[in-house]
């Protein structure tokens, strides 16, 4: 290593090890162990332009151990990126785009919020997804549009999570060979040294995987990184692991190699040591050496070159590939092509009806060809789910044009591959499991929504009806949970119809991600010349069904109910019982309405309003006044029929009847 | 394999396809094809006693893939345990004792509740540490109280799922060796073959955790099974997996070996193709011949010959170690120690205070020594969560009485582990990690809540006053996640007192696992001889400080949240307005009093009411009337200070003076 270099990579460490210091808060450690990775990665590897971070072809960062994120903020301000000293010296600090960890969209060439250990590393093998779509899609002979790679930096920590585990796994087995993965094998964790929990073999645990494996014995051995990521870059088809022997706390006389140096400032005096150590004016803090911010400005801007010489290939590419190259934009700014919902599916009435999972299938298999970067799959359930895309191959190691993914029985690796996918501008992913399983996959979930992008989430088999597989099958509080995520939309539709509007909503959505949550049982499919149409779904609640005059209730309710209330609505009038039904599908959509809108669907006055709904009850207070009534669930499932179980929790259209004239009663 | 085994397995597989032939519903292919290792278990490996399904020393079985029940169900039946031939004939029916997937306390000889997969594979890591720290403590020269095996059998998607390589991990890290599980690897999911998305090679897999493997190519040769599991209890230090290469269906000449076999009836024809195929009367349904029937029955009777001679053992034990067995005794029948709870640390009045997981570390510390079976640990966080056994040592493969368990940076892996130690009478177990966390590990709390056994979870950190670490890692929407769970109890304690009480209310809880929230700050220490005193906590919720006459409006509000509360009503005492104060640490403990108290703390004429949650308003609507209001949460957090986060969020006494004094004016 020459001085300059090595220079260079004392000021990353230092920058982050003063930032932390500053903030009174935060990680030094790992930036000052992951120092020269960084430094290897933004100098020789990575094609990145700090001008223009949304760059079509470059190559991803991911940094999975989001609470090394000094180390980022540090590499992406000496490199040219809008983050300046200032934004350094208020890392931690309310408003600032430089927080405790990276958070995309609010500090730029940050790819993906990271922080949750484990999730990087999945949303990785998302992006890689992604690549080779587009790549199978777009490139052509000659042009190589698409040829990014992914790279990562990983801890212990993300490695010792299950959603790494399944992501890695689907990785190997994809032979993701543009994933080139750097494991900081610091040997510390906060509770100590690693062997307190952690001694399997990660090199052996990787390759049974599929993986390429590389071990590089000196974290400050830039040249030894340099050449195992080149040798990464050659195993095409295999993602790659390169596990480097790192010191945390490099540098630190006192602290290095030890927990202390984690997740707590160095203190004044350590820190001084540590630039005395390391060559530097202790004096000094946020202090850049001329000749390394030089270095480190022409490296990054090397990229505005790079970008160039792209834009060139893909106006040359626009020319011979016109209907390519429109595509692509179009889909790559968030638009969705002219007419694609045109042609969606209308069920007719039918009292025996379809499942919304049935009516879904339908629907996505109705749009698929319009909608060409809309690719997904389940967790293993796709005959279930109906989220099979008929007529396309599946998405494997031969086929990377294939738009049906198979993640196996992985739930939380699949939001969290999604996630990755969504990152990519242009794809549109959806994944399917039963509604239950939203369990395993929380944490992607949330983060979509802190991320505000837009993956959908199919969830099925949405309620206790779903009848057999018993308790640990039955989603009661699954419901509730999605609704309690900020920027979630949540659409849960009362039959086929409703089902296809779910689709166009979420497809057109902005700003989150959406759950579609749907049957596994038969509904009826409504009658939309006798009630109001289906597309009044995008309004979140409407009104379905109305009586004549002033109702004396509201029956409102969301999905399966939905049916019984018309059923009750009509047993009332025969009783003349004034009943108007509100379909309620989407609580978040609804509160986007205008008041008027919102006051005319549930009118002040009136306040006697019942809601249905197989689920937990959590939240709908808000909606039925206290002179209101729910038939909900508060209690586990049980294993039976779904229609005998339905009847015995209470969802039936007698128990709907009594418990509003139970509400008008009292 | 002899003619009568040959037959007696057979009869497993018709048995279990009968069934779900009845109940048009259910998994036939998968009992079909683990027949004979069900045999092998029941009649030649495992110690159990039909007729006391609860024996202490009883080996282990779990059916980690629930949704091959009917396997289960099959043996309990044939080996007489109090699962009858009308249960079978119920199977999947409305309150039968044989769910859709195996349930804990439903079934006699049902282990523990399974079918969300990795689950189960996860809880035998925990019963087999559970096993450990018994054997540790109890055993004795000559008194080998405690040595029984965890054997489970395992499916894809159990070793898919990412808690199962958590728990692998764990595993092979603590040398577990009376774990055995059988891998059934029939490369068929419901899919299609696993090579769609499972293509790693599991033996190398398990084997880099440091597991002992073995593989037996054909899943009907008993013999190999069963050298195979007599080789695995040999090797003493470390789990071992099985893998045996069965075959979905066996038996069933039209769908052995494909997905259909799998979730869904054979269908009457085919069922009577599998019967001629079997050499089985194709007329008779429900039909075990008599030389089956009595061949199980001798195998299953020997078990109470093993139960009596472990008893006289333990007479013998008793006798010799009074202490300890008196000991056991208590805690394995759900009790505690008398005067566990008498030297409870009390937290003198003090304005800067502690923070609510310091509290709770010092409780836990001063109860340690008279629990001596209450052990514990964190997702390496011991030093944040503070729950870390002074005094005591870790548990390790080299020291099996270790109170410390390090279960890394796995939460779910933790979660689902806890679970198998609350599983094992007399264990008390609890395990901690951020609130935010608990996203990760909603699965097993799911379970412990539907199984009402009572791991202790201790999430800290709890709200986005833990400041810099910003929006990934402040939890919003997990309390109203964790309230929305049935069964669940939360505790939120105000300050240091409030928590020694909520340890206390904790481990005398019955029926159902316990969450403690606790926060990351300091908080003030309430003055107990001013105020309430915090014992009041068990009630769910108490009148913490009252004003002279009716009050005007209640302040309510839980955790960090309750000083600011008392601030504010001294301040509204200045201008003349009555306010109550509400410490509410727990909604459902409140709700267990009966309606005088509840009334008398939230009486009903009382409407303006003010709750105050760092958090999620969901659900709060309950409690504050529609002329209340609320300070709460309902975006995500940012990093910053926590003062100057909670301030911006307007967690502050003046902005609850202000909400306060606009609900008067309403």
């Amino acid at each position: 290593m020459n001085s300059l270099e090595s220079k260079a990579i004392n000021t990353i460490r230092i920058l982050s090890a003063d930032a932390v210091q500053k903030a009174n808060s935060g990680h030094p450690g790992t930036p000052m162990g992951l120092a020269p990775i960084a430094h290897v990665l933004w100098s020789d590897i990575m094609h990145y332009n700090p001008k223009n971070p949304d760059w079509a072809n470059r190559d991803r960062f991911i940094l999975s151990c989001g609470h090394a994120c000094m180390l980022q903020y540090s590499i992406l301000h000496l490199t040219g990126y809008d983050v300046t000293m200032e934004d350094i010296k208020n890392f931690r600090q309310l408003h600032s785009k430089t927080a405790g960890h990276p958070e995309y969209g609010l500090c730029p060439g940050v790819e993906v919020t990271t922080g949750p250990l484990g999730q990087g590393f999945a949303n990785g093998v998302g992006m890689a997804i992604a690549q080779q779509y587009l790549a199978s899609r777009y490139n052509k002979p000659g042009f190589s549009l698409f040829d990014y790679h992914i790279y990562a930096i990983c801890s212990d920590g993300d490695l010792m999570e299950g959603v790494a585990s399944e992501a890695a796994s689907v990785a190997g087995h994809l032979k993701l060979g543009k994933i080139v993965y750097l494991y900081d094998d610091n040997r510390i964790t906060i509770e100590g040294n690693t062997d307190l929990a952690f001694s399997e073999n990660v090199p052996e645990r990787f390759k049974s995987y599929g993986w390429h494996v590389q071990t590089v014995e000196d974290g400050n051995d830039i040249a030894g990184i340099k050449a195992a990521i080149e040798n990464a870059k050659k195993a095409v088809d295999q993602p790659s692991l390169i596990c480097v022997r790192t010191q945390i706390g490099y540098g630190s006389p006192n602290k290095v190699n030890t927990a202390a140096a984690h997740g707590a400032p160095l203190g004044e005096d350590e820190l001084i040591l540590v630039k005395k150590n390391l060559g530097f004016d202790p004096e000094k803090k946020f202090y850049v050496p001329e000749d390394v911010e030089k270095f480190y400005m022409e490296k990054g801007g090397k990229g505005q070159q790079s970008e160039k010489e792209w834009d060139n290939l893909y106006q040359s590419y626009k020319q011979k590939y016109p209907a390519e190259a429109a595509e692509y934009e179009t889909f790559s700014s968030g638009k969705l092509p002219e007419g694609w919902d045109k042609d969606l599916p209308v069920f007719q009435p039918d009292k025996k009806g379809v499942a919304t999972r049935k009516a879904s299938g339908a629907t996505l298999n109705a749009i698929a060809d319009k909608l060409p970067l809309m690719i997904g799959g389940s967790a293993d359930l796709a005959p279930s789910t109906d989220t099979f895309l008929n007529g396309y191959t599946s998405f494997s190691d031969s086929d990377h044009s294939g738009r049906n993914l198979h993640f196996g029985i992985r739930e939380h690796g699949m939001g969290a591959i999604l996630n990755g996918m969504a990152l990519t501008k242009g794809i549109i992913p959806y994944g399917a499991t039963f509604l239950i399983f939203y369990d395993y996959m929380r944490p992607p979930v949330r983060l979509a929504a802190i991320m505000k992008i837009r993956p959908i989430f199919v969830y099925t088999h949405d309620s206790i009806a779903l009848g057999e597989d018993g308790t640990t099958h039955q989603p009661i509080e699954q419901l509730a949970g999605l609704r309690s995520v900020p920027n979630m939309t949540i659409i849960r539709p009362a039959d086929a119809n409703e089902t296809v509007h779910a689709w166009r909503t979420a497809l057109n959505h902005q700003g989150g991600p959406v759950a579609i949550i749907l049957t596994r049982q038969n509904l009826p499919a409504i009658d939309q010349n006798l009630y109001t149409k289906a597309s009044a779904l995008e309004k979140g609640a409407y009104i379905l069904s109305d009586c004549e005059g002033e109702p004396q209730i509201i029956l409102m309710g969301t999905g399966s109910e939905v049916h019984l209330l018309i059923e009750a609505q009509e047993k009332l009038k025969q009783e003349s019982i004034l009943a108007r039904v509100v379909s309620f599908p989407s609580w978040e959509l609804f509160e986007k309405q205008d008041k008027a809108y919102r006051e005319k669907v549930l009118p002040g006055q009136i306040r006697k309003r019942l809601a249905v709904e197989a689920g937990s009850p959590l939240g709908w207070d808000k909606y039925i006044t206290e002179e209101g009534g729910m038939i909900a669930i508060s209690q586990f499932g049980e294993s039976a029929p779904g229609p005998q179980i339905m009847k015995e929790y209470g969802f039936s259209v007698e128990n709907v009847i009594e418990k509003a004239k139970a509400l008008l009663k009292k």
